[in-house]
């Protein structure tokens, strides 16, 4: 396996745009995005569990249920999402862009991202799509480009890999910043694949993927109303179809996942106002449940978030994490280092302080990416998650949000 | 029923004192705290759900056992939480305690709060210990002073009502600010009152109490390892003993719930770099635990917080915490609004944005004191939880909390 360039349009018959149609008013912004293949490809997605969903999601939902799918549309600037209208809206999306592209609205992936509640205007989409379309090219870097709200940076990737003899790309573009702690989906995640897979194993990769991926990510605790990651499969790396498990299989999730947690620490470290990435690695955990529950509360505790931007080594609010948590752990075991490319330093053992040089553990956290490491000394199991620090900048983002 | 001055001492029999005995640098900052009741009170208490839990915690567990205590004693500056020998300095606080006040040790409640994992020296609060003793009287305010860390105000009320025909008082001192999210117990709050009543009936009171005051209170969604209600009742009142359900607890329980329900709004106005503190009112939920889950997950919301600082009326946010906060919810149906003392107003109604002045918006924002008012139209149940907006101030007062 291999990183290579090109996004998402690195696999074959994958083609990508990005341009600026008029939902932002600021003409800088790139703020609709589409992604094409040349053949219709198998289809997977997953969703946000909010009870409040955006419309896009149910028509997204609709379109792929035969496993197929050949274009994507994505706007930013608007979520359209608690829109009277915001169905019809997002059928209008998927109907004007199967148009363009001479293909079935039903093969069209619909979504949207950005303010909750204002009527989304079709009409600078439907003027946007002409010029989308006629500049699709090796354009993942401006598709990137056109998700983006409060991020600060493009966030892509693809890898290549061996399936049945035969070299398969995968590639991916993400969105993030706030409002950012999926459940059992995610932000929004695009990934393109020329690897043949059936649409069932392609939901199989994805569904297991995400598990340890984005659901292991926050930012704010905020879980949105219009998470989704999809991944389409075209076929044209010409391997004999994934149709069940096995090394094909494996090296498809090993891709898929080597892929995911780029774009997990992309999302994390550009998190709305975020200067450092967290990294909580537990190990020693009695399953692989509880050193997820216990990864997840610490990424997610205001108080250690904030304890992070000021570089303090404040281990007491990750063991107050991890005792509210609701994970089964005996406190009296744990082990607390923080690290970083400067060093790491041990500040709890056996659940009690130890003596450190602060000096030294200042000089560790004063870096942009942190490992919070925990040790449970309880069993076998570990797990990831991935959070930033909380900064002025996350409250000046979201004081005034709309405006 | 009526509101009193006196807070803690306001009941008959009641003394207290606060003083500055060194554990923290500033002496202008009093940080150890003394009850005391000149007869044996019938005592209750709450705890933390933490699994983390401070050594006072365990230490107060097994001294009011019994059902009874006589003084309490609570330093602030140090948890005394993670620390080997954190049973046996709790233990010792009491000893000294009961010995300059000639009582039991087993009838001493302890509580700490402040930094976690530091080690908690006994020689100040030896040293302070006898000037706290000797200047003992109508002192409310200097010990709610003592167990103040971040907090801002002070923290005390009292109320007079009838039982039995008797004039009883009951009063209370709370300390919030930061790591405020109580899980079954809640923050350190110490009530006193001269009622005659039952331990297992002020247990009852009291643990039924927090489920609608205490445990709907978050500040930033950190479940404290200290946090703990307690509350003393010396009899002394002369009403005929409480030992059952009837007119009499009914009083009770209705002036208990007047004082914890406004140590509820001073702790969350008081929040840690707060600037507004917002009530959550949930009704027409089909449970009250959908009411409660509803009100809860709207005031954690970091995206709320931080638009209600904003004076930013971005109801999408609150609309997405109902989507994720887990109730069961009818998002088609719900109604909300933003009310101040500067007037109403409706931004969403069945699920969905309506009309209304953005000036309006802002300027009944823009006040200190906010109402979220959620209408679920989903049945008769209500529930009201309370917050305060995420500030640059949290921000800054959680990065470098330590020094």
């Amino acid at each position: 396996m291999e990183l290579i360039s090109g996004g998402i349009c690195a696999a074959k018959g994958f083609t990508a745009n990005g341009v600026h149609c008029g939902i932002r008013k600021n003409r800088a912004k790139r703020d609709l995005t589409l992604i094409y293949s040349e053949v219709a490809a198998s289809a997977a997605a997953v969703y946000t569990t909010n009870l409040v969903k955006g419309a896009p999601l149910y028509v997204t939902k609709k379109h792929i249920a035969d496993g197929k799918a050949q274009a994507l549309i994505c706007n930013s600037g608007n979520a359209n999402t608690c829109n009277a209208d915001g169905i019809e809206v997002a059928e209008q999306m998927s109907v004007l862009t199967a148009q363009a592209l001479h293909i079935k609205p039903e093969d069209v992936i619909v979504a949207s991202t950005g303010v909750i509640g204002q009527p989304l205007d079709i009409t600078p989409i439907a003027g946007g799509i002409p010029g989308l379309v006629e500049g699709l090219g090796d354009h993942s870097d401006l598709a990137a480009e056109g998700i983006m709200t409060t991020d600060t940076k493009r966030k892509e990737l693809a890898v290549s890999f061996l399936a049945g003899g035969k070299t398969c790309k995968i590639g991916g573009i993400a969105k993030g910043s706030g409002m950012i702690h999926p459940n059992m989906a995610t932000m929004l995640v695009f990934l393109t694949t020329d690897c043949a897979i059936s649409p069932a194993m392609l939901q199989k990769a994805l569904s297991t993927d995400i598990q340890s991926t984005f659901n292991m990510v926050s930012v704010d605790g905020d879980t949105s109303t219009n998470d989704m990651v999809t991944v389409m499969a075209n076929g044209l790396a010409g391997n004999q179809e994934i149709t069940s498990e096995g090394p094909d299989f494996n090296a498809f999730m090993e891709a898929l996942n080597t892929l995911t947690v780029y774009l997990c620490r992309c999302i994390a470290a550009d998190g709305e106002g975020a200067t450092k990435l967290l990294e909580c690695k537990v190990s020693g955990a009695k399953s692989e449940s509880v050193a997820k529950v216990v990864a997840k509360g610490v990424i997610c505790s205001s108080l250690t978030k904030a304890a992070m931007f000021g570089a303090d080594a404040n281990w007491g609010r990750v063991l107050c994490a991890i005792g509210y948590s609701g994970a089964d752990v005996d406190v009296a075991k744990v082990e607390v280092s923080f690290s970083s490319p400067k060093g790491e330093v041990l500040v709890c053992k056996d659940g009690a302080g130890v003596d450190f040089s602060e000096e030294t553990a200042k000089e560790i956290l004063l870096e942009s990416e942190i490992d919070i490491l925990i040790d449970l000394h309880d069993g076998e199991s570990t797990a990831t998650a991935w959070g930033c620090d909380l900064t002025y900048d996350y409250v000046k983002i979201n004081g005034d949000y709309r405006t």
